[in-house]
């Protein structure tokens, strides 16, 4: 795996790097950490690369490490690199991604996918074409309990889902964090981040989340966002109201100043006979309550009676906590069994380029609602393949 | 204290009785419990009263009562009756207030206050032309944490309030509970419970709370109800978007379909330097979370660094959980310590006739919002008196 | 009902008359609240007696109230009480309670029953001899939730118990809160208080706790208990290891030194096929965990899958907690209508004499083995009648 | 790092390959996986090693290795293995262990360090002699909230430390799992176990904890061992009572047949100001209990007002939950730093040979008190050099 971004000063660079580690089956073998090429090789000898390796733009890399050949293995090995890592600002991931898959190399994006849905539909034209793989790192999807959320919610004794309640709230944007901060400033630059503020950076989540455990497609909404601070060009703050394609209402609250909390995401769904609540911050539990009066706690773990999707992403007995490096883990992982397997990581349940364009057309969707009053609008239907679902079934 | 309604099928009489009765400081000594005479009998012998003390209607009751003198005191003793708790279906509360105030007996009624804004604009004149004191049981202002959490959320060091989000979740409504569940039934009767059914039974709650806590009016919203159950003619779900004078803005939840949840209604507020959640199900504690990263759980009891308005509505030191009856006692009691001292019990704390008011418009804004496609609806002011703020300061 | 103690300044006796009133099943009808008259009159004046009702001794209200008669039905009514309740110190309990039985009036004693087994002892035999019932306020039995974790320990689904972890911990006395603190001064006084200081106070719940939940009688123990504060003469502070007649194993910590805790009871029981846990300061849930890996929330609540000797406990739907003065009500209550309706109040599941007894045989045992260095001590088995076994089956 | 242990149905050996690959500064690349040597190969297959480094036995995997060089850098590199990581049963530990040390290799063991005090002191004179570093993995004591708690306990606003209560249950011994169960199957067996069962297993766990956190050695206790299953030769249930040098006392619960139980260790200290409670299945919080009635809530995350100690054992923001293997990284990661950097491990907080032989003193005393019914026995002084103290300050 060689990697792009995730230089001194960057924080989500070293988190897919752990997670790419965590299992021992993908190597770092490279990597365009910083256009600073002394940041780049510093960064890169801090993990054991060799110089020649750290490279100071992604075409470099690209043309470089092709020469090595794609010898060794799906993800890692002796060969060139065969998957890249992007975890630069948003506006490169379109960019950089496409280059890879042009190169014949495979891509894991930090999400948003990009900062305009027609790009992202561009993107899906070059991957059909190259025939490269393509995931998204909706991190919360490669949690054990919401894929047993998903069971659940799924099941006959769960009843047909009605409701569905998301929020993600943080704190760190309360004040005027980017004065300074490398991550929060370029979060709240629209020609970086895109058209969404903290919807882009963690309204995103919420959406990929409530599509992915109710299993259906949010068809339109009503967006009312706005920023706190003078001068944030982008919301940092926002209420949507929404409806899937089944029929289920609910809401979404996107927020990046609620002041105190640190990286609170929950959704709670109801069907006609239970319901689900799941807390981020306490992953390994997943709270059913049903309707004659039982309340279970479901908890991760290797011995505990969950569904195979669920057990597949936990590694330890209950009782071991698993937290968020695990879940991002549980993505690398699928993504280079998928390559190693010859089939698609959507296969293996890792967010793709379907997940990505619906993701951005919720984004434009709701700015242009919030833009106009909070008017009802409906969510674009991407152009893309046949594969249009993605992890939707 | 007289009370009408709360005869033997009813629920939330027998709460009443037992908030009034906690502190020993009010006596229940007459009662026209239910219209089928047998019944109130047997409830009125159930509760110790004598039989020439249990009416068959309020008209009755009021004129035998006035005959015994309103001698014993404010809230009791050996006269007849000075306060009469009305715990009937919404759509009686209004008449027998007026009554009891035109008779000069005080009222303390369940809420919502009536079935429309028009009518409780009528009592309001009632009341300010016979000088009777009203109080409305918005129970959930009588836990002591919740002040605690308006005093916090006052504070300099909270910052100014930016959000609130609020949410009242039950399930027992799921299925089709009318269908031979008296409490159920009139709640899902427009006839009985007014414009409101979710809306009415909770979601007034939920905004006088939100109110309370916040210190500000509502002002204007943006509502989606519906009713998931066929031939359920009010809503039993739905969410709002608001904001409130002083420029929060915030969302409200009110449903009764959330199959499994039990009594779920919780707030959080945030602040420019920190938030605070408090959840009703476990009254005792207030967490604040401040942007320094400390987080605190503020915990109620009697030996507790509290503000005066939270300890005096602790009867215990902490860890001897107080709860719902408690809560609800403290509106009883300080209704009658108000009558005692000759003061109007919204100065110790009670709601009143602002509340009902502005809980009618509420509800009035919300079907309105809601049955035009959730456009922007002002709350209308209520038409009233010169304490226009109630509780709010 | 009379009462005895819980004049001004005192904690205990307001809580006994909360928990008499909630239900309004018995009336406060007279009292000797202090030694001090004004104290007396003025308490009783607060209470709403008159002032030939509040008596300065024990002996001038029985035989004042004997002579008013015994009419007005088991617990209250138009004639002299028929029930004393005691919330003095510990070493007038048996005193008083004697002075009640030989008078034909029932008893309700805060604990512990006396300062010694043989004090007890002698009561048990007044108690016989007169007829008069005697209950004890192991106020923690009386929470709906204690008796569901009992009804479920009985069960053949748990499988025998095999252990059990009582810890009732507080933190008032981390520091020398006697000086000056009257609720405090007596408890660390052997004059007053008895043997047992934290042992005396909480140990006895956490003894009473653990034998009921196990259904089975504490057989033996080994004891080391401590003072931390210099010159407090009583303990503060211990840890007990013990075994149950039926073989169970476990421990026991009762301290009021654990800075910062406030009314910290709670309790752990395995069996073979599962275990629960119960704390006080959330006593609306029952954790269940099952060895197939199951884990199940029992919650509180009318509305409640629960067994009938927890919904008895309970007054409202789940959801709307109810706390320490609702258990203590239904120790009062399940009393009122045990004499109403003839019966011991044991048979409704309040705590009498052989609670008593076997609470003062393990403070005496406990005390022994702690002064012999933790030696392996047996609990004598107190001198009593045919109903040996109390609530224990 | 190469590794003795962890072959194919094995599951420590898999955690410390996920701790050690974390933070990439460590690579794997040999393996002594299994006396089978099939079973050896295929793991080291799955794990990218090639078959020339996938040994039969730790003698020749040291002799082949040593041929390698020890070129490249501390904790890895392109020559042979510096460090050993054993995770196999208790009685191979030392053997291990004093094999590699002689080979001039640095050891991590999996815990307890032996099966007897007398041949972890042997190892210890072998480690002196040698010079090679010894790292023991007490995983908790890689949460950075267990250091913030050390660090608060420390302080003088926390005041002198009383009392400590330490409990470790889990359930999955609470019927015969060692029949089919490889991993149950040698924790029963003394001759590959050891002395103590549930005590050697999870016992030694929470012995270090209260030590560590307490920052003073045990001296002294008394214990209650037994095994519930017929035939089950050691214990795997218990209670002690102990006293550490600094005159704090406390009990220890250590049981593995805590039906439904996950991996519940917890710890509760307190001082005379206030107290501290961890729970290692929510390891991010820390709770602290002010005696003047503050609750605290310390969450780790690197953007929290935590100690240095506490910060560096954070890699994520809070709210991000970093769990079990994080913890376990934590010491490999501080092992391999402090190769680099040339100080001894203990140095940055890893637990070594003074941890060791305090854990089997404790181990041989515990199983000494319990056989002679529960003695006050002394905990055994281990004969070893200067460093007694190890973490101990």
């Amino acid at each position: 795996m060689g990697m792009v971004g995730g230089g001194q000063g960057a924080f989500i660079g070293a988190v897919h790097r752990m997670a790419a580690a965590l299992d021992s089956e993908i190597d770092l073998v490279c990597g365009a950490f910083s256009r600073d090429l002394a940041n780049c090789s510093q960064t890169g000898r801090e993990l054991g690369l060799t110089q020649d390796r750290c490279y100071s733009d992604l075409g470099e890399m690209l043309s470089c490490e092709a020469s090595l050949g794609l010898g060794g293995g799906a993800a890692g090995g002796r060969g060139g690199m065969q998957l890249l890592s992007i975890v630069t600002p948003n506006n490169s991931h379109v960019d950089f991604a496409s280059q890879a898959a042009k190169a014949g190399v495979h891509v894991m994006s930090d999400k948003p996918a990009g900062i305009s849905l027609e790009e992202v539909e561009d993107l899906a034209v070059v991957l059909q074409a190259t025939g490269t793989h393509y995931g998204l790192t909706h991190t919360y999807l490669g949690y054990p309990m919401v894929w047993q959320a998903r069971h659940i919610a799924a099941s006959e004794a769960f009843g047909p889902i009605r409701k569905v309640h998301v929020r993600y709230v943080q704190g760190w944007l309360a004040s005027a964090a980017e004065d300074g901060n490398k991550q929060a400033a370029w979060r709240v630059d629209p020609a970086l981040a895109g058209p969404g503020g903290a919807l882009g950076d963690i309204g995103s989540h919420a959406h990929s989340l409530a599509e992915f455990i109710c299993n259906s497609r949010m068809s339109s909404l009503v967006a009312h966002l706005r920023s706190h601070l003078p001068g944030r060009l982008l919301d940092d703050d926002g209420e949507i109201l929404f409806e899937l394609e089944n029929g289920v209402t609910g809401s979404l609250v996107s927020s990046q100043i609620c002041a105190g909390e640190e990286n609170g995401l929950s959704i709670t769904i109801y069907g006609e006979n239970a319901g689900l609540e799941w807390h981020q911050e306490q992953p390994n539990s997943l709270i059913e309550r049903r309707a004659t009066g039982e309340v279970i706690t479901h908890r991760a773990g290797v011995d505990k009676p969950l569904c195979d999707e669920a057990l597949s992403r936990c590694r330890l007995p209950s009782g071991h906590p698993e937290g968020y490096v695990e879940a991002f883990a549980n993505l690398y992982r699928n993504f280079a069994r998928a390559l190693r397997d010859g089939v698609a990581p959507i296969t293996y349940g890792v967010p793709g380029i379907a997940e990505a364009l619906r993701g951005m057309a919720f984004l434009e969707a709701a700015v242009e609602s919030s833009n106009c009053a909070g008017a009802l609008t409906e969510i674009k239907e991407p152009a893309y393949g046949p594969d249009r679902k993605g992890l939707l079934t």
